[in-house]
């Protein structure tokens, strides 16, 4: 096991009809900025019922974060908040409007210079925060309760995140009630995302941490049991709610906690967002069974492991067992929905030199674990993708 | 899933060689007590590395806390701080030294009256502490990341518990080095201390909790695994790590938030301790399989899924499934050398009217998940335990 820090300072509120107990959870004297995203919060009723919570605190309302959250929209926030000196934020939506209200929250009160250079240093210059809380819509990013947040700069095409020990949410309040209503896009999304956060700690090379893979392979199994069921039945509390506390423990750091990371999908999938539109989750699908099918040499013990493990294949030989566990998550993402080649997002051949410029242009020239995803092997995985 | 708070905000050093770091993460100004147990500490040198780590800090030192930590000699810690206005404290040591450190962190402050009020309300009346560390060096209890403490008033025989989220330590350094020097017997208590920890928390009946039940399990596996590895190879690093981070994860209240809780075997075991001194992983071991055997008609969809996955036990009837598993849970603890009889420490039929006496005494009248362990139910574990 590698050495490591472990620390997470996030209260999580879990369970139905927790809402109304932001009143106990948001310091009295607040004086509050409300985030959320394209309404559906309003439109559910989350929000009002997050502003009766309040009671007679000041509060202020930010909507219209779109998914991967850009610095256009969120200086905007930045710029009310200042305004009106309001000193506590509370997020109400999923990972994009908990990662926007992280760098609204760094972004308030940072000293001279454009905080984009937050996202530049990855969050280096951070020294300060505005407290928040968050209210989670969207079982998927594990934002809730994690020091880590992705923001794109339309102008730029680019997508980039920071960490900050400073950006902890103070708590999260975890209603699995409130998934019901979502699109089965997004629901499918979130278990591709969470299912993808586990395996980018998890299948890389064996470091003996038995708990922290013990850990990972419940995840899996957990994600690849509730799959089908969520989409065949949104209104059923138990697969909500695991979904839900699944999908925070799959990013909150104990998985990822004195084991080697690799990060190089999600890296690879942001350019496909920033220049092509597709959905995170989306994209991870498309790159994740191409990026284990052309690592797989370096990555072969845990492969091996994971096929065994969480997929059960016990026959065949080693090759194929290893063929198998990648085809097996490929048909996992395919029948939540999510589609898996580039070409049916109408990305082509053609396509691919914009993203590896972007890629390179991003500083994303020697990523995964061994620090040997070059732009030639991203460019492999995403040939294989097509 | 129960609706549940989580909230555990230690932080977690872990790895060889990180007590130096012990200057980066006490206060500059911190005037400390380090409070230690029975020498150990002292004669294997770790002592002497974190004094040279804490520098120029103004140190005093206590030590003697034994195993059951009592109040009799806490208190004199108590005194020793608040006549030398210490105002940080560092415990180094195991769960015991950790468990005391705790009290006298609640205790030195207290207002009037009686601090042994602290255990007779199990933590009700905490409304501060001073702040603390540990140094871990012996994995077993889980009290490095968690607000609980059990604490032994002698002259009473009476060994009690509380918690308060005042007391979580600020941080924990967790060196597996440390742990090279223990003896076989430490080290085999603090396997069973661990195991007994997650079954607790798991062995209880289903609440459809996916995440909480693959992580224990996965723990359950892994302390298996370990076990026999630890006591043959006691300078193996990797065994030594995992297992360090084992124990601390059974008990930091992830595997126990949102599902029912036993106890019973914890709260059996207290009063083995305080009457006849047996230690304390040997009492879980004493009174696990009985408590698992007299309540096996409550529990019987967990014990199915012990088997299962814990055990791998996929043949035979149901019952015989159950008993297969509760006879491999003994086994282990033998395997370890922990004895599971009374018989095995001189503990008669003729004894058992007094522990008895004492639970009832203590309150534990109506312990358990489904509070319907009575002292009959107890009394019929114990004479199974003989």
């Amino acid at each position: 096991m590698n050495n490591f820090d472990f620390y997470n300072p996030t209260h999580i509120v879990f369970g139905q009809g927790r809402i109304a107990e932001l009143d106990r959870l948001v310091p009295a004297q607040a004086r509050v900025l409300v985030l959320y995203g394209g309404g559906s919060a309003k439109k559910t009723g989350t929000l009002d019922e997050v502003k009766a919570a309040l009671g007679a605190r000041e509060v202020h309302e930010f909507g219209g974060i779109e998914p991967n959250p850009t610095y256009e929209t969120l200086m905007r926030a930045v710029e009310l908040a200042r305004r009106e000196k309001l000193d506590f934020l509370l997020a109400v939506g999923g990972g994009s409007v908990i990662d926007g209200t992280k760098f609204v929250a760094a972004a308030i009160g940072y000293g001279a210079g454009d905080p984009w250079q937050i996202l530049l240093d990855h969050g280096a210059s951070v020294t300060q925060a505005v407290p928040f809380g968050a209210v989670l819509t969207l079982p998927a990013t594990g934002s809730e309760m994690n020091a880590g947040s992705v923001i794109t700069r339309a102008e730029f095409q680019a997508k980039l995140f920071f960490n900050s020990a400073l950006v902890y949410p103070k708590f999260s309040v975890l209603d699995p009630t409130k998934t019901y209503t979502l699109p089965a896009r997004q629901v499918a999304n979130g278990v591709v995302d969470a299912f993808v956060h586990t395996v980018e700690q998890y299948l890389t090379y064996p470091v003996d941490a038995m708990v922290q893979d013990r850990f990972a392979e419940g995840l899996l199994q957990t994600l690849i049991e509730l799959g089908p069921k969520v989409l065949a039945e949104p209104e059923n509390y138990s697969v909500r709610a695991n979904l839900m506390w699944a999908a925070t423990q799959a990013l909150n750091g104990l998985i990822g906690a004195g084991v080697p990371q690799d990060w190089a999908t999600h890296m690879v999938g942001h350019e496909l967002t920033a220049l092509h539109g597709i959905d995170h989750a989306q994209t991870l699908a498309i790159v994740l069974p191409s990026m284990l099918q052309v690592r797989r040499a370096s990555k072969r013990a845990k492969l091996l492991q994971y096929a065994t493990r969480v997929w059960h294949i016990d026959s065949g030989s080693d090759d194929e067992r290893i063929d198998a566990a990648i085809e097996q998550t490929r048909a996992f993402f395919e029948s939540l929905g999510v589609k898996t080649r580039l070409s049916d997002y109408s990305v082509a051949r053609g396509d691919l030199d914009r993203v590896i410029e972007q890629l390179s242009a991003h500083g994303m020239t020697a990523i995964g674990e061994h620090r040997d995803v070059t732009p030639a092997v991203s460019r492999e995985v995403l040939e294989l993708s097509l």
